[in-house]
């Protein structure tokens, strides 16, 4: 890849996306605010920077994915940011999820200065970023999408270019979130009822998986809800921070969304018994203890 | 075939099955309220009974699809019902969807004449039943079950023994339904926001679809809410139906379902706007009216 690329935020997400882009041949420059964090992706050969700022010096596309609004501008737009150091016409990608109306300021800012940007969260989890398969929805212009698809295809399958407006794909990842969190609600309900009905909780995944009621979620997070394994996956806190973004958009888009409310309060019952950290299998634990009574 | 058949019912369900068993080479008597219903099934070579109480008598298997307790219990244990034609050891296998409790009465009542039961509720749809490829999740004794394996294989695919008491076919039916409308939520919300966020909706369920948000109500139901393509599918009257079972089962057993409960309630308003006889892609009303604003 020609391009030189720069990575700002290496979490569970960001370090193997990384070594991703490395494995493609592309020259990447790292930043992480816990410094050990770069050690791993140092010894795969990629340069270490000390500021966001020296990224974006080095680089002709920078990739930010860290979790939150507050986070995306402290690292573009704050001190020693990413706006710093970036040259006119690079091009900043923000893979983080955060809303899409913090996604268009930003993208005004940076645009101010001659830098582009495009939205691109993503979807698929650690298993997908290791295996280099996330679903990556895309918004800004075009032309500025297609000049990073090499970029994108280094991490990525299912590439999808939403619309040229800024935040579009952040809109799209919350849909994702929307439609994920419901689903969830579902195999949570779903199994408290086989529960109290004495069914075999596994018979009863497979007798309706192959169906019109069937999901990944049946598939794949509702057999961790019958072995009680709570590992993330997907941990509630993250969860919860998306289903805020969903509903602070609702809000400004004035779109009731009684099944999301319901589904966030639910897995606040959750957070209240003190799993934040644990996966959105855990969501089961809200049911549980409206019913009284455990499903295994 | 060895085993004599009997059909009560011929509905948008019962006649394809019908024909199905007819396919397999099985002697078929069929039985249907409005007679002429079963004009098709007997150019294609099934005998036609007066009462079910004749096809009783004419079959060693008798499977009953009927709409709901009252036409189940009516058929079987009602004037010239299947009860007063049955053999001891004949087999009634009812594939309507019902409550769990009413079929373990009914089981009951026929257990005393020596007539053995079978609950064996379907998903999969008219589509299904015409295929051949219904999923079957049947309740009863497992020897039972056994001897009427031929009779299912000719119907369906997804053929799964739930166990050997009397209704746990009907339970898991109930959680496929509570799945499948909670999906349905899901796919809807998704929707609208998707819409006020001005994203295109067919991208939008593209890039979700192959992710952990992914669905069979994503992939096959959504595309018919943006199309606004209402038809059925499995009407709204009948889906409201398995809710009410739903609810009242959920209501004996103690058991909290919100979400469940909410869709229930969502869907109420669908059908107070006149679209009972619609399909179940028509939720997406509910969810319009609560935004007022239409999503195409």
């Amino acid at each position: 890849m020609k391009q030189r690329v720069g990575f700002v935020g290496l979490g569970i997400m960001g370090k193997p996306m990384t070594q991703n882009l490395l494995k493609a041949g592309s020259q990447v420059t790292a930043y992480n605010r816990t410094r050990s964090r770069t050690d791993e992706v140092k010894a795969d050969g990629a340069l270490v920077a000390a500021t966001p700022a020296e990224v974006a010096r080095n680089s002709d596309v920078i990739i930010t994915i860290v979790t939150d609004s507050p986070e995306v501008r402290e690292v573009v737009l704050g001190p020693n940011g990413v706006i710093e150091g970036a040259a006119a016409d690079s091009v900043v990608i923000d893979m983080s999820t955060i809303s899409p109306k913090a996604t268009r300021e930003i993208a005004e800012a940076l645009a101010a200065k001659g830098i582009h940007m495009l939205d691109a969260p993503v979807s698929g989890g650690e298993k997908g970023a290791i295996e280099g398969t996330l679903s990556i929805m895309v918004g800004g212009p075009k032309q500025v999408f297609e000049r990073c698809l090499p970029v994108f295809e280094a991490m990525g399958k299912n590439v999808i270019h939403m619309g040229d407006e800024h935040g579009k794909g952040q809109s799209t990842k919350l849909c994702n979130q929307v439609v994920g969190i419901l689903n969830i609600l579902a195999v949570s309900e779903g199994l408290m009822l086989a529960h109290k009905s004495g069914l075999d909780l596994t018979k009863m995944l497979q007798a309706i998986g192959g169906g019109a009621a069937g999901s990944w979620m049946v598939s794949n997070l509702a057999p961790k809800m019958v072995a009680r394994d709570f590992e993330p996956g997907f941990i509630i806190r993250l969860q919860q921070k998306d289903l805020r973004i969903v509903m602070e958009t609702a809000e400004d888009l004035k779109l009731p969304l009684p099944g999301t409310a319901l589904a966030n309060h639910l897995l606040r019952s959750v957070e209240a018994e003190g799993l934040g950290e644990k996966g959105t299998s855990a969501f089961i634990r809200a049911l549980e203890k409206l019913a009284d009574c455990e499903i295994s």
